[in-house]
């Protein structure tokens, strides 16, 4: 039997080799990296087809798979938020992801996404507060410590230039291995007893709990003039994280209404409570952060678009290196209408 | 770095080993064991989470994301349609799907399904021919000769009993391929030099051309009194092969109604044209064939839960066989809170 040509091999970034890949260039530089590609890919929002994800809910939670296209190339991840799996040992969220050719409607990467995530939601985070945090910020308290708080430090330091992180979380355990993670890496971390502790006198207020339910995590008399909310952990219907006076006292940034409205904190919102589109920001259409005073709020929920972007960058930056493996995904028979002698041939020896 | 343990590594069926595995099955058994296994489900229809396919359209064709679930299997494929492809030598469909857990939304299979649709793609059209062909079919017409067709013939003789086969297609190199792919495999294989030579006489008519556009494959006089036609050809939006005189005059049989008013020949019709969903008729709760005069029609567009079956047998399959590869596909830090930690630790060898 013939090997497959390369049209029928698609390249695949394991889990090892992605994390491969971050270390060859650099967490920090590598979520910059991905920051400027959804930068620029929100500049050009337009052009995308873009969808709410598809989801499939059950009592244990939901599988989404979330598709775009900028029209040259498709690409789409499947997602699944499970909150129960922490108890069984596994991951509360998993992904994959894959990008096709839309002239031929060939795949050309498929990639784990469960790492890549982390790195592309933290990028979105800081690319957002770019645009919407306060001239300055230098300290960031971080209210829930599990997988993802690690990665938001890092590219808030790296996008943003904070330098203290106050790390709070219902069990400590969590802020001990946040602390003991984050130890060496350029940043003032500081473990704290209680949320009103992390949260006293920062500039940015980032929560990211995980909870599958309408949880309270900041309260209105909490929050004071001038911050910026990053809002990470209220992502699916049903699962909240602030009190909804918050959102009232606030100017609320989204990445794709029509998604954030079922999904984010702003489900707890009339339907035309008035929000601003980030890609618009972005664009220079309308300004982010205009007073000192005032209190944004990135209300993320993750659209298909920053999944898109980081996987743009897999796909240059696995070239000429040995971060994938080819994947013999699609049947290729020389003649394309001989499928079935394909097939037969492939008995014989 | 320690190994990625069993729940991260999914079983990878790739294209070499899909053939491998239909092999060692035997391809009639494999094709006859998908037609039990879409009856199976057919016959629990209402369990399934259905949606219409997702699709993303460009001007050289189409991507679609087809997902379901029956409340314990989560499945979906990725396939893209693109006519033009078969110019560059590249297929004019491939796929691959997936099998995910839904208790813990952890995929379980991912496989190549370019050829495992096609193997499900003539198991459903002879599934249905068992509940609608008239009885003691034996005589298959077959007007397309592309890449489905040998895969229709084997499965209608295997499941319906057919034992001749008139070939005809526009092309007479197409029906010289199929002939000869078919020499020895136990069914009178007669070319034709017309459509109307192929289908005089015969019980059964299938059109499967590949055409991107309204085409007229079967005008009204060509189709008599008591035959059953399964059109596979039309299925998409623009795509038809029938004359809507036929139609009219047919008693018609679909797969899931949503889909196939926008996808199938039915499109030529009024949106309230009764149509009679097969997963009915298999569950004995109204009639296939009626009597001996009627004008049967399968417009098959293909299903998710076809492919959902097709995904069950091949699990079920590779079991305790070398027919797949584990992949790891996901991160499974030995803490779950711990991502970071799990890239931190990939760093030093």
């Amino acid at each position: 039997m013939s090997a497959p040509s390369d049209k029928a091999l698609v390249p695949f970034v394991s889990v090892e080799q992605m994390m491969g890949l971050i270390h060859h260039v650099g967490l920090e530089p590598m979520m910059v990296e991905i920051a400027q590609a959804i930068e620029e890919d929100f500049r050009r929002w337009e052009l995308f087809d873009k969808t709410p994800r598809v989801p499939s809910h059950s009592p244990q939670g939901v599988i989404e798979l979330m598709p775009t296209s900028d029209g040259e190339v498709y690409g789409f991840k499947y997602v699944n938020g499970h909150p129960s799996n922490t108890r069984e040992g596994l991951q509360t969220v998993t992904a994959f992801g894959l990008l096709a050719d839309v002239r031929t409607g060939y795949p050309v990467l498929l990639s784990e996404m469960t790492m890549l995530t982390a790195l592309r939601t933290a990028a979105m985070s800081a690319l957002a507060a770019k645009y919407l945090a306060p001239e300055g910020a230098k300290v960031m308290a971080v209210i829930g410590n599990g997988a993802q708080a690690e990665f938001q430090c890092l590219a808030f330091k790296a996008i943003c230039g904070i330098d203290e992180v106050r790390l709070w979380d219902l069990d400590p355990a969590a802020t001990a291995k946040c602390a003991a993670n984050l130890v060496g890496r350029g940043l003032e971390v500081i473990p704290c007893q209680t949320a009103e502790q992390a949260i006293e006198g920062a500039d940015i207020l980032t929560t990211v709990t995980a909870d599958k339910r309408y949880a309270t995590i900041l309260t209105d008399n909490m929050v004071g003039a001038g911050v910026h909310i990053n809002a990470i952990g209220g992502d699916c219907p049903g699962k909240t994280e602030l009190s909804p006076g918050i959102l009232r006292r606030s100017d609320i940034f989204v990445e794709y209404p029509e998604q954030t409205r079922i999904e984010g904190e702003i489900q707890q919102l009339d339907e035309d409570h008035p929000v601003t589109e980030l890609w618009r920001v972005m664009s220079g259409e309308v300004p982010g952060r205009r007073d000192a005073r005032q209190i944004t709020l990135f209300d993320s929920v993750g659209f298909a678009i920053e999944d898109f972007s980081a996987l743009r960058v897999v796909r240059r930056r696995i070239r000429g290196t040995d971060f994938f493996t080819p994947l013999d995904m699609l049947a290729d028979p020389d003649d394309p209408r001989d499928l079935f002698g394909m097939l037969m041939r492939a008995q014989s020896p």
